[in-house]
């Protein structure tokens, strides 16, 4: 066989090391249909001056872009197979990405647990993201549950990572040279710094985006995510492609400059779940809440610890879980992350 | 609060600077987008070497590359809560953005009157826009119908710019530069000049472009324009999304390559006027009218005052305006420019 | 009239040259957008660390860009009132495209054959692409049947050009400095060389893609591909828009990643049939088929042809023709190309 049909559970082992194909140069290009495609208007990434004022060299691609381009190359090895994208954890954004970077991923199997009804399993792993200098920009831990190919196949020895619930944000890495010291809080579009959220404070972003198809496929091939169901109706029986929940973190993301313009660069992914399917049509909004606060030593930046849940249009005002713990049907996201804020 | 709600028409003052947000660094990514985006086709923009024979140092970023950037950056602050798009004026195009420039936008108060029912008011502004090293680059009079938040707030004396009807065209500011002398009509693809078009001539650009929501979404968040109504379809009862006037004149103008393949640089816009809403699934056509000639001072430069206006398909040849002076129903735009021609 | 309508039958000349209008700088924004439009995984072209690895200065844009490229300057002057794109051949890669590179197309009219209905008739013409320094990267036959304005007019002498029906592996130029001597078979995506694929074997590629309109007009008009049918949904009886030829091409090639990821860069196109019509929500899938090897002389570097073909959903497993000769009516595309391919 000349295709790769992917990797199913049985086919994983504790500890292997795995290198994902497909390198990816990143431009303005890729900068500018990330524009296009979300409604991101956070300045360090949108604009070479502000970013220059701001202790950068230039503008850096924004932090999701290197997200989504380490995250896409691992699909075909990790979650071409997967029925479910369970949880993240322990992300790390460890240096920027410039235009004309290189970027290639690689992940390790640090977990393996077959479910009890013998037809899946769920495996984690460690991704990281390398730049052409073989320094590590993107660290992250990924779980998903992955299907069986042989059910007769043995069941490994069940390993559970332990894993951080939150990012210690004394470990939390600020770019080198940033310095919010001399920040623009009218070009950057709101007034409000870091010592202005209080933990507990919730965020409604107010504004909506009702999701196309075109959309979401340019996206998620952008990131040479090859999972099927986002572009191929015959995969579903409701002929609906499922969107790529990483197109749902960047919508969600960019909406939330609505109330926390100066939350410029996400440094830390604490936690994420994909709570239910998002389709076109959906129109998407999103809130946040103020989870906590950390100072990071850099010249004028703090770091809010901030939870930023997508909801489809008729949820309720910040909705989320029931009292049965489970997530509301209109939640679509719930993400937990530290990003950097002027002081 | 945390978020905008966007300024009300009690919340401007005659005179008064607004800084707009976001400054934003535009190149070859977002020179793609806009020829993916609209069938633009002139030389000037789409060949580096062609705009080498031309004098300039390399192809400028699109002159409406240049408007909608600058008009995105203002919609926050002055037509977020606006009712209509009133009209333009006095604009004007000052310098080539090259790709790697940066914009930012600010706007002045330059009139206020509000409306006889006390639930709006008419607000006029200038709007400019720089680039990195504070030049202004683009120049322009917008005025916009916008609600009142408290009706019981008191009107404000009525002043009303005298605006030119035209651009004088002594006042157009040819690139530095620009040198039409060695222009090559074989590789612009048209063989008309300044000289072969006659005021009053008309001319029906042909083609015709069906809309669809993703493309006018994609563009209208590539200008970082953030109107709720074109993106999300909760806002109006029917469900639509309505399209960004400025997207139709982007369509418009790239459709007049047809018979206007030489009218390369637009260097002031001197009136439009948003005639009617345009909604995906309008199959948009354009045609033009000669209003005027006049000379530049620039070697092979000549300057053409045009009409051109943007119409749905079922719209009567050279639709316009009827015997009441209102635009037909099928008029979508009709703008009113001096653009550069060689002679 | 100052707009073009078109050539039509009666108005190509043996042996003219047609210069091209419009010619165009690409960038990586263009790599960013083909990179989103279609699942392309091709390492060479998508990394510019991998593509200095195999003896490059940086990814050069991929081939089909180019070919595209030069194909949509010629369809003003072509295949404007084509009736149908016949066929191609003897098409070669003969310089790598740069970032930064100036194309512009020329055609010269090589056969003409009125036929024998006298309504229309057919074009041969052999196209080429020049960059900016006049050297010709890519250099094809292609021939279309064109509609009579005036079926009074006499038919021309008949002359059909002989054409190879493949082109000579002795011809094939190989980009100057390639050398797959260290080829990263991990990173590539697949660990199958050239030697790995027999004659006769044939791959599905097993994935599809569902088109959406938006998506195809962006992609056409990123060519500056005029031609109505793709765009206006008032030019077919059925209100739908045909898809461009090109567009299939390049999603079939991107889809033949899956068992084909090393077959790096096509260097000729030996054939070509457009053999149904597409058209928004088709599922379009892809087989190859390896009708030849060759050695090309450079380090490391072997070539392979191949039959690609282009199906939409539904059709039978390796669909082509059937017992009468005829294309399966869900076969979209059979591309006959050689390419490059690590030993």
């Amino acid at each position: 066989m000349k295709t790769n049909a992917g990797r199913f559970f049985e086919d994983y082992r504790l500890g292997e090391t795995i290198v994902h194909a497909v390198p990816r140069t990143l431009s303005g290009g890729e900068r500018a249909l990330y524009h296009a495609l979300y409604p991101a208007r956070g300045a360090v990434y949108s604009s070479d001056a502000f970013a220059r004022t701001c202790g950068l060299p230039a503008a850096p691609m924004d932090d999701l872009i290197a997200f989504h381009t380490v995250f896409g190359k691992t699909v075909p090895d990790i979650s071409l197979n997967a029925v479910a994208n369970l949880g993240y954890a322990e992300g790390r954004w460890l240096a920027p990405v410039w235009a004309g970077d290189t970027l290639r991923s690689e992940s390790v199997v640090i977990g393996l647990k077959e479910n009890s009804n013998g037809k899946s399993g769920v495996v984690y792993v460690r991704s990281r993201g390398f730049n052409q200098h073989g320094v590590v920009v993107l660290d992250y831990v990924r779980w998903v549950m992955v299907k069986k190919r042989d059910l007769s196949a043995p069941a490994p020895e069940a390993v559970v990572p332990e894993l951080a619930a939150v990012v210690d944000p004394a470990s939390l890495v600020v770019p080198e040279g940033l310095d919010f010291s001399a920040y623009d809080f009218a070009l950057a579009g709101e007034r409000h710094r870091w010592g202005d959220y209080a933990v507990g404070e919730k965020i409604d972003h107010v504004d909506g985006v009702t999701i196309e198809d075109a959309e979401h496929m340019l996206a998620t091939r952008l990131w040479q995510n090859t999972s099927k169901v986002h572009f191929d109706v015959t995969q579903r029986e409701d002929g609906r492609r499922l969107i790529y929940g990483g197109h749902v973190i960047s919508l969600a993301r960019a909406l939330s400059f609505n109330g926390l313009a100066n939350a410029q660069m996400i440094v830390a992914l604490n936690a994420g779940a994909h709570a239910n399917p998002c389709f076109a049509g959906d129109t998407v909004r999103a809130w946040s809440e103020v989870l906590d606060r950390a100072e990071t030593g850099a010249k004028g930046v703090g770091a809010l610890r901030l939870r930023l849940v997508a909801v489809k249009d008729g949820a309720a005002p910040f909705a989320h879980k029931g009292a049965d713990g489970k997530y509301a049907p209109e939640v679509l996201l719930d993400l937990d992350y530290w990003a950097l804020v002027p002081l």
